[in-house]
């Protein structure tokens, strides 16, 4: 069976991302020095789907740092090419989140890092998430991206176990109940 | 010195009750036999004050079980008569948090505890909060009251500690800096 998974930080206000998609809040915690477990993650991981939002926040980075196929969900992409230098690494496509599991399924992938605000809801809307892993980053942003948005209905969550870092994060892992 | 303290509890998603005023989803938790510190807390405190929306949610609920003096900040309840039963328990005011929080301080309080999304925001807002306690529930309700809502400008917390409990709740406590 092919599950979803999320591993993804958020400030203590919800955000994952500012309005126009800056990650600087974020990024200083990856010179901290501290292994907040995303290698042992990603290690289970055979394919990354995300939306154009996250997709598009990564490119503007610079440096292509996935070291898994990625498939991005999006309309308005699949219309396009994508471009020369992620041709192998990233497919753009418009299936629905029970459609590009079921191709993902068919091509042999079990475990799929879901990522992204839009991405995440639209999938835990459809029960394709197995579990989530989520940092809390000790900061008010007051603005930005939401992780879980709105429209959810009650959706109750396992907590499985918490740890807090020396910086400050907090993660705790949640499982679905399905 | 006057301060103010945050013990709250919160959806995964950054809800305080639903948008009709519900706890339903975090009641249940008192019956789990665990401590979480509420007690601990509030025999720190000298005076509590809260919005509308928190009064009246616990008005609806029944039984008064505050233990000690409760500050409404509201412009609407301040042109009403407080209830003949809550006299001498609650006092109603349309101070501005600083203004409030003055008038607390010359009357001899020094540890307020802050209790209600809209009251802690304008708070956080006027750098009236010292620390906030934050209980997560593992559960994702999709709409209601929110904890921090929008506005705020960025601001750092320091993470102090963090536990979770059997029933799935994790509680971390942050000072804010001054």
């Amino acid at each position: 069976m092919i599950t979803g998974h999320v591993f993804i930080a958020t400030s203590l206000d919800g955000y994952i991302a500012r309005e126009n998609g800056d990650l600087d809040w974020l990024l200083k915690y990856n010179d901290a020095g501290e292994d907040h477990g995303y290698n042992d993650f990603i290690n289970r991981i055979d394919v990354i789907v995300m939306g154009r939002g996250t997709y598009e926040s990564v490119r503007k980075m610079g440096e292509w740092f996935y070291t898994r196929p990625v498939l991005v969900l999006s309309a308005k992409l699949s219309a396009q090419t994508v471009p020369a230098e992620l041709t192998g690494k990233v497919r753009f496509s418009d299936k629905s989140p029970r459609d590009a599991m079921a191709m993902l399924s068919s091509e042999g992938s079990r475990h799929v890092y879901v990522d992204g605000g839009q991405v995440i809801q639209s999938f835990l809307k459809c029960r394709m998430i197995s579990d989530m892993v989520i940092t809390t980053v000790p900061i008010l942003l007051g603005a930005g991206r939401t992780l879980f948005g709105k429209g959810q209905r009650d959706l109750e969550l396992v907590q499985k176990n918490t740890r807090s870092f020396p910086s400050g994060l907090v993660q705790s892992a949640y499982d679905i109940i399905r």
